[in-house]
């Protein structure tokens, strides 16, 4: 595959109706032009490390990659602007696999108002794509980072967890679980292949006075460990209020994980963990549920430092970071 | 090398003194303040195709992704503003190595202005850098594209040309030259190892009327025909005012190339090519005299398309594309 033949046709593909991009793919650098604060995310996804050819189609390889740098944004409540993608090429991907890798890169870009801004193709023994994502915000006030949650904060979060890592198992194992329905193993895959960034959630949140958001890319153990961290306080986590991912227990059940587990340390979900005064959580539910999406209180912000994920009914949860879990994975 | 440990100790180091850049690393996002219009570009280099970790020290590696990157804000007439990087580490790379390439990119980063405002770190089984470059101009008229070539105009490039290619050259073959000073062998090394992106000679050819830019990373024969393509217009090379690099035909003498071949097909010189009206040559010279960089008029822009490079005395050269030159060179 050439790289300039490739380049021009995915430049041909790439007519952006964006009035603020000014100067699109194809030349030396992208110029746009947006109002107030520029939001700028970078993530890559690697072959082997996070995903494999065997259990992702290439468009939902394009469509994850691009999902994961928008949760960035969605997690600081910033409004989607423009996006540049690396990809890296081995020598078994040819013309019609990179173009559907942009496909799917393409038609969340499509769905999120994310313009294709540029990028650049190189050859690669792995296959890669390395994703940067700016975002915008009119004020700084409608931002929100990771240190911002006080104690007394509630602790919520959107959505269902868990899904993802048993799509994961699922796209793994699929001789291990029998007890579900084809919708549900459906479903559990498809937050595996390709999760939607909780763009509208994130600035619904942020409108509605999140004190601090992190997106759940590593799993709640870890990601929460990091907002405790940024916030210069401790997050109290009782695991039964967690919103389980339906199916996720036969999931679970037939592969020998524990299902709080999965919905703790799995990642990948990547929904949205948000401190907020208590006394604006049921604005915040209710701004959420215009969007179709629940915000479910899953525990508090505390003084001190660190992370307690309580067990129902006694003893804590050791969740695993993202390495660990990866390292030990199957795929 | 934990993910995790390596990004705090990374975060840690990129203490910005940046009053735009208003959140940095260490949150989902970074949020920057930037004045009119905002110049993006990506660029990756992957171990085996872009360099050899044999004969590129690793601060080499980092300062080398960074300048091709910024090269591509000098070609647009851009202010450097931030940088993002996303690096792929092998397993046979440790904590001091990352640390090292690093130290290359703040190295160049510190020289040329640009804040280091975020990145991402995976395991990946080749070595990888993916550098995303944000730059900024107050206005559209300070910016260069490659399209903007009229019949008439005098073609132009910075600086030097080959001495990219004749330090690769040196450090793949580095028996075959003998007739050269050390000085001028480590400048050409240098040239291969470490380019200066020309961002303030962007600046000023933009400023003195450039009407076309682009930056000489895969070659003059490659990227005069990019900019000739996207002009609409035909380029007209005279190969005897080519400005080679000191110590180039010696090194052209001693490995059995050709002098001119190298300057056009080699690459990576990040010179910058500009079309302007000739009766603004001068002025242009003299605004890059005072960056003691020489301006040097290598043709003509006329009607029609495509590229011409007249060889002197006759013949054209016919240049190789990157792609060509890559699969056949020693590293």
């Amino acid at each position: 595959v050439s790289e300039f033949e490739l380049l021009a046709e995915i430049r041909r593909r790439l007519a952006a109706e964006d009035k603020g991009l000014l100067v699109g793919p194809g030349d030396d650098a992208a110029v746009t032009r947006r109002e107030g604060f520029a939001v700028t995310s970078v993530d890559a996804v690697v072959e082997g490390v996070h995903f494999e050819r065997r259990t992702s189609p290439l468009a939902s390889i394009g469509h994850k990659a691009l999902a994961a740098a928008l949760s960035d944004l969605a997690a600081m409540g910033a409004e989607a602007g423009e996006a540049y993608t690396v990809i890296g090429i081995p020598t078994d991907l040819d013309r019609d696999g990179c173009l559907e890798i942009l496909a799917g890169l393409e038609a969340l870009a499509g769905q999120t108002g994310t313009s294709l801004a540029g990028g650049d193709i190189t050859r690669s023994p792995v296959l890669f794509l390395a994703m940067t994502v700016a975002g915008h915000a009119e004020s700084l006030e409608q931002l929100v980072t990771r240190a911002g949650a006080e104690p007394g904060d509630a602790l919520a979060v959107t959505g269902e967890l868990g899904g993802a890592g048993a799509g994961l198992a699922l796209l793994t194992q699929p001789d291990q679980v029998s007890e579900l329905s084809p919708e549900l193993r459906g479903a559990l895959e498809a937050r595996q292949l390709e999760p939607t960034p909780r763009l509208a959630a994130g600035r619904a949140l942020a409108a509605a006075g999140a004190t601090a958001m992190i997106d759940l890319s590593d799993g709640l153990g870890a990601d929460a460990g990091h907002l405790a961290a940024e916030s210069g306080a401790r997050l109290e986590i009782d695991a039964e209020t967690l919103p389980l991912a339906p199916g996720l227990g036969e999931v679970a059940a037939g592969t020998g994980a524990d299902p709080l587990e999965l919905a703790v340390s799995a990642g990948e979900d990547y929904e949205l963990l948000a401190a907020i005064d208590p006394d604006r959580f049921e604005t915040a539910v209710a701004a959420l549920g215009q969007l179709g999406l629940a915000l479910t209180r899953i525990g508090e912000v505390v003084a001190g430092e660190g992370l307690e994920i309580r067990r129902p009914g006694g003893g804590l949860l050791e969740p695993r970071g993202f390495d660990q879990l990866r390292d030990s994975s199957p795929g």
